[in-house]
């Protein structure tokens, strides 16, 4: 949003684990979570990263996942995979999507997709904006929470109702889950559970989980395959990623640990029933600030 | 090469710093390098990149650097900004280029650009291969050492020769360096003199350098901004990638040292007269598997 950076730079409180980033302990912390006999990934090859992406699909609920620098990159590799399969490269998304504002237009000029906006920039989109939408399209992407807006959520019937309206037309459902972790308490439902109506999700691991970068894409197995070549075209498949694998394992397990702990059942205000926020409105500001 | 996997997996011995790669020393040593002070890199700004970027750049006699996950977003972005600096969708490069061999024909599928192969497979190209190419042409890629062909190199007078053919016929000459820390020495020259014929040049740092990953591209100034846009569409334009440049500073000044040491004139192998190959024939082989 604009005037987002200014907003942040003054904040001295952060509540989902971003602020100023110490790089010191973060590669602390890659280097002591890095077991004895562990090897460097080499081109998305190898048991650190493998394990890992194996970990992150049996979290989502979805067959296999695929590790990669951004999610930049995630996503437009899944519009895309999902316009091949329709032989249509039409897509919609939220007017206030991450490929709506801050990617350069890169679906269009890097892939040849044409994005409709849906709903408004102020509100979430509901089921009678995508009624207005001009067919034939590929996908949806959907985006839990939405950030633009002050992390607003649909309750979660008002999701399902929705991605089976897509689903009955054709149109595949994708999950811009950069968020998740923060949004699966408020529906009070498992990560799996909440990615169960998408093709395909993306996850970040670090916003809120504190990693140094990376995501995954997850979905069935063709959907992955597919992705593979989709990334080294990106330039996303790099000979090592381990420093980003090494610190989202920390992040992950830790975030686990804290909903293992009965977090999503504790007095946190994230844990409160599903509404049409992911977060109560005093805390809006310091999200939205916090890199959300 | 259809048979590199195999003679690699085979090979005890790595003559330019690959092999095995160890994340516990390179995250200590990227560690180690981090200075009292540093702060993260945050989405390509910050003192730890940008200063890496501009000694770079200086290093490599060019206005500017942006540095990148990897070399195929690198060389891809610029042969794009060639090709929209002309109007004109087409380039031309080895048909052993890295474009052409492992980057699953991204600069067509994703950049539109046409893409005509110089010479043949089993030698490197010359000023006859160029007189032959369609024109107009946007850019044409000159890849020193020329990796699929055992690392052969022109002498540097045929280098000027055909970059100054090119020139004349209003074509942007781009470097692929991703090897140029090792052919250097063969020329005699500085690298700031090997890339002076160049409008862009791409480095790597983990090819002989010892670093995780990562990349950077270098040319005028004009021509890294127009890279910035490109950068953030291929996903390259990560929150962080300090552990990247990290390792990066220390393989660039191990190198630098070398160099310094009086290595360009030592008996290493490298440090012959320029000759039709950077390395002598017996070393060829395990250049060849040890990642070129």
């Amino acid at each position: 949003m604009a005037n987002e950076t200014s907003p942040f730079a003054e904040c001295t409180r952060f509540l989902n684990g971003h602020g100023p980033r110490d790089p010191a302990l973060a590669l602390q912390t890659a280097l002591d979570e890095l077991k004895p006999g562990e090897t460097a990934d080499i081109y998305g090859t190898g048991a650190l990263i493998n394990d890992f992406e194996a970990e992150v699909a049996a979290l989502l609920g979805k067959e296999a996942a695929l590790f990669m620098p951004s999610g930049t990159m995630a996503q437009q590799i899944a519009l895309r995979i999902w316009c091949e399969h329709a032989s249509c490269l039409r897509v919609a998304f939220h007017a206030t999507s991450h490929l709506q504002l801050h990617e350069e237009g890169a679906v269009g000029t890097l892939h040849g997709v044409d994005a409709q906006l849906l709903g408004d920039a102020t509100r979430l989109f509901n089921l009678g904006d995508l009624q207005t939408l001009s067919l034939p399209l590929a996908a949806i992407l959907w985006e839990l929470p939405q950030r633009e807006i002050g992390g607003q959520v649909p309750t979660f019937s008002e999701l399902e109702e929705q991605v089976q309206w897509a689903r009955a037309k054709g149109i595949r459902a994708h999950l811009d889950g950069a968020r998740l972790w923060e949004v699966t308490p408020n529906f009070e439902r498992s990560h799996a559970q909440v990615c169960a109506p998408f093709d395909s999700v993306y996850v970040s691991f670090y916003k809120g989980l504190g990693g140094i970068a990376g995501a995954v894409l997850a979905g069935d197995t063709d959907f992955i395959e597919a992705a593979r070549p989709w990334l080294r075209r990106h330039g996303g498949n790099l000979i090592s990623m381990y420093p980003f694998v090494l610190s989202a394992r920390v992040g992950l397990r830790k975030h686990l640990d804290r909903l293992a702990l009965g977090f999503a059942k504790s007095n946190c205000p994230w844990a409160r029933p599903a509404s049409r926020s992911a977060m109560p409105k005093p805390l809006r500001f310091f999200l939205s600030c916090s890199r959300m």
